[in-house]
């Protein structure tokens, strides 16, 4: 069957707010730091209203996976849910101005379109404070099968897990890609995720996921173990194919008996981590469905995650398909 | 009579979305490089559907000189239109955010927020194409006499001459700042503005403005004439206080028989232009209310403006006071 997409993805459709701040902002108003913190609406103007002056740009995990696919040159299809306002708007020319296929219904009138807060602090490290918004509409009626059908890969984050009928579409996405003889894939998302959804996630990666993304954190929190290598022992033969990136130490690749380690890259000064595993998610996978070989998408994945964390947000600020001309 | 502030601030509230494009765009949609063109709404949604991925941040020329004084310590007011939308929520929050007083009254439903879309080319010129949407509702009665007459200086832009309702309110400020003992400043904004409005111009410099920004082509143009020389010559007397900038040749400033020369500044690669001219009126004002020496004042402008032009965007990325401690 002919591939129309090399990746689809579902995610939650979210535009950033990204300030800097000092780390006493974060102590201060008791946040999360480095982590991603489900807030309401109250407490997001609350939050807003406290935060320091910020810039505005297209956001959401899958979806940055998603743009970073297409600027490496691969066609990606995204489906996740925004509102008929300003904000759904800036996020629907983002993703399209790509070239990436995105046609999910907006909803109209409230919610309004998801946004998170992030604080970066002088380490680089971001702290997200997510409002979900028209997050929270998205149904498996959403998730356009023909479009699931025709990618290599379907690629979905672990945050869908915090909303039942999210995690619905999850599921329908899943069985409709493998039905058509179609790989699945899972970002763990955050360690918090993980902990909220340990079980679900655990018999997830057994039984729907080929293809598994975590950090060290992540993964060590889903098996409950002390030590990377223990991770790596326990999710050996629950998948296809794992993923699992340990911030400077780079990433390792898993693959049956394959085991490749990757080290990271980085270009100039490291300014914001915001996007770091979404665009290693986004090299690799646009890799693996360029048939190339695993150390490559491996490395593919450090060089658009090095990108990244260049500078502020999530978004790549050059064309990465140029700069892996370039590094590869 | 004591200043509650050190500067007003009269001006089109605008966000920007700004996106960096290689030169042939420019040339392919016509776009006027370099400069500022006002647009419709329709063609302002044709432009943005053909831009890249961009990033949303506030901006308007006036507000961004504000802010700068913000960051500099200076206390600051702003009058501006936005509507009660997302991106007039942001435009609020940032300037707010910087302890700036701003309560103008938002207007309901249409037109929306403005915005300027903004094309960055790797020269880092900036091109910019606005739409006013909400500002062309600001009329006289937005005018706050009791701010104007606190602030030691009233500062409008030039762009605002594009609108009878905000030229009546340019004038009325003008009128409450001089009955209150206060000064007038202008910048002239764009060289298309003053071929817009030349005669206008000439006869508010000469009898309405006391301290007048403008660039070397926009002072050219003003007195028509075919050297910057000629228009220092032409200038002189016009106005109480007359500061020039030119670029890298840095900034000439004018009073009575005073004149003083100031070298530009840069902080590492120049990445984006947007904002060098505001950021110059924010440093030589928050001098200027801060009492400082006429000299000193030129190159708070120019370290400023040095800062703006390091990186994407018209709002300073670091606070500015702690800038000046390390380079004054």
């Amino acid at each position: 069957m002919s591939s129309r997409f090399h990746v689809a993805g579902i995610g939650n459709a979210i535009v950033d707010v990204i300030a800097t701040c000092e780390d006493d902002f974060i102590s201060k108003h008791a946040l999360n730091k480095g982590a991603m913190t489900l807030i309401e609406a109250e407490r997001a103007e609350e939050l807003y209203a406290l935060m320091p002056p910020g810039i505005e740009m297209s956001g959401g995990s899958c979806a940055n996976t998603i743009a970073g696919i297409a600027s490496l040159g691969g066609q990606s299809a995204y489906i996740g849910k925004v509102c008929e306002d300003q904000l759904g708007a800036v996020f629907a020319h983002d993703v399209r101005a790509l070239g990436v296929h995105f046609d999910t219904a907006p909803i109209k009138g409230q919610p309004p379109t998801a946004r998170c807060l992030i604080l970066v602090t002088p380490d680089a490290e971001r702290t997200m404070n997510t409002y979900l918004g028209a997050c929270v509409e998205l149904t498996p009626d959403d998730v356009d099968e023909e479009i699931i059908a025709a990618a290599q890969v379907t690629y979905m984050e672990g945050y869908l897990w915090d909303r039942p009928e999210a995690k619905e579409a999850y599921l329908k996405a899943a069985a409709t890609a493998h039905d058509a003889g179609r790989r699945v894939s899972l970002t763990l998302s955050d360690t918090f995720c993980v902990e909220r959804h340990r079980e679900s996630f655990r018999d997830l990666v057994r039984g729907h996921v080929d293809i598994l993304f975590a950090n060290e954190d992540e993964i060590m929190a889903l098996y409950e173990v002390d030590s990377f290598e223990a991770a790596v022992e326990a999710v050996r033969g629950d998948c296809e194919m794992v993923a699992l990136t340990r911030s400077e130490k780079g990433a390792v690749i898993l693959a049956g008996t394959q085991h490749y380690e990757i080290p990271a890259r980085t270009f100039g000064r490291v300014v914001d981590t915001t996007g770091a595993g979404d665009l290693f998610a986004a090299g690799f996978l646009a890799g693996l469905t360029q048939g190339r070989h695993l150390a490559e998408c491996g490395k593919m994945g450090v060089i658009a995650a090095g990108e990244i964390i260049s500078h502020v947000g999530a978004r790549p600020e050059r064309p990465l398909a140029r700069l892996m001309e370039e590094e590869l």
